[in-house]
């Protein structure tokens, strides 16, 4: 039996880009001041405590990813670090766009490429605050986003579908957005 | 010892009135067309049980609630019915404005009352979607929100922190929205 047009189109139509992607804020620092350079403001005990719980807590909930990239500064390498430890990504790699005041435009632009290799992957961002909320609120709602009323807490978790890098922003969708407390 | 102005101020100004505000959705109902009247479709089973399990995890996370509106539909009542039942709050009423298409500004009017009573209390509203989402992203974004783009499951919860009633739209803040998948 033929198939009918509509079915024919869909069996050989590639699949649909869109990424999972989860914008996760590093854990709690050092106290800002303590160092001579803020980069270079370590988690404390706390921080990797609660990161490692959060991180241990993702596994048992089914989430991993395919990549993750964090900011330079060393908080949210240890972060990143600490969710590789967890098993929860094969890969980390560094990425200049997320340290603070980095530029979302440019990040799409990296997007873009990964998009082209994995139509349909998960990748986390560790950075900071409040870049990684108006970030999610820019790609949800759009350049005009009001910006700044989602609270993202130290090793909070915001959840994001995210369509084709080149109409992202404005296109995307939220679907979790938690403190760790809340899921601990 | 004098208290400095800023002391003296802030112990004899009144507390800021803020509301906790917990956007649940109702569970999971029977299928629509299988009751004459769309209105009195009831929770199924598996609803209840995960509803029940929702109920009985924000318990565990130190979560109650000083009232709960809910929708007057069965479905509604019901999942309000459920968080009663597990020790989440003293007292039930409906509410008609949480109905489908209910109008957010009517019940802004509602709050207002409230807050006059519960100056920093907690609420959760039972409702439907798209309304929950819409109402809580023109809460949180303003008259503009783009308004379809927060993902709410069946008894999925938002949390927002809502200032006064009259200054509400575009200046509350979001601090949770989750599936019930990821906090069970």
């Amino acid at each position: 039996m033929a198939l009918s047009p509509q079915t024919e189109a869909a069996a050989i139509a590639p699949e649909p880009i869109h990424t999972t992607l989860y914008c996760i804020r590093h854990g709690i620092a050092a106290e800002r001041g303590t160092l001579a350079n803020d980069d270079d403001r370590p988690l404390v005990e706390k921080g990797r405590q609660r990161t490692a719980q959060v991180a241990q807590r993702l596994k048992t909930l089914g989430i991993t990813f395919d990549h993750v990239l964090t900011s330079p500064l060393v908080r949210a390498q240890q972060t990143a670090e600490i969710l590789q430890a967890e098993g929860l990504t094969p890969a980390i790699a560094v990425c200049a766009d997320l340290a603070p005041d980095g530029d979302l435009k440019a990040w799409l632009g990296w997007l873009a490429d990964w998009q082209a290799q994995h139509p349909q992957g998960t990748v986390a961002i560790v950075g900071h605050e409040p870049d990684l909320s108006r970030w999610a609120q820019v790609l949800v709602a759009g350049l005009t986003a009001a910006g700044d009323r989602w609270e993202l807490k130290k090793a909070g978790i915001i959840g994001l579908w995210v369509p084709r890098a080149d109409r992202a922003i404005g296109q995307s969708e939220l679907f979790w957005l938690t403190p760790p407390r809340l899921i601990l």
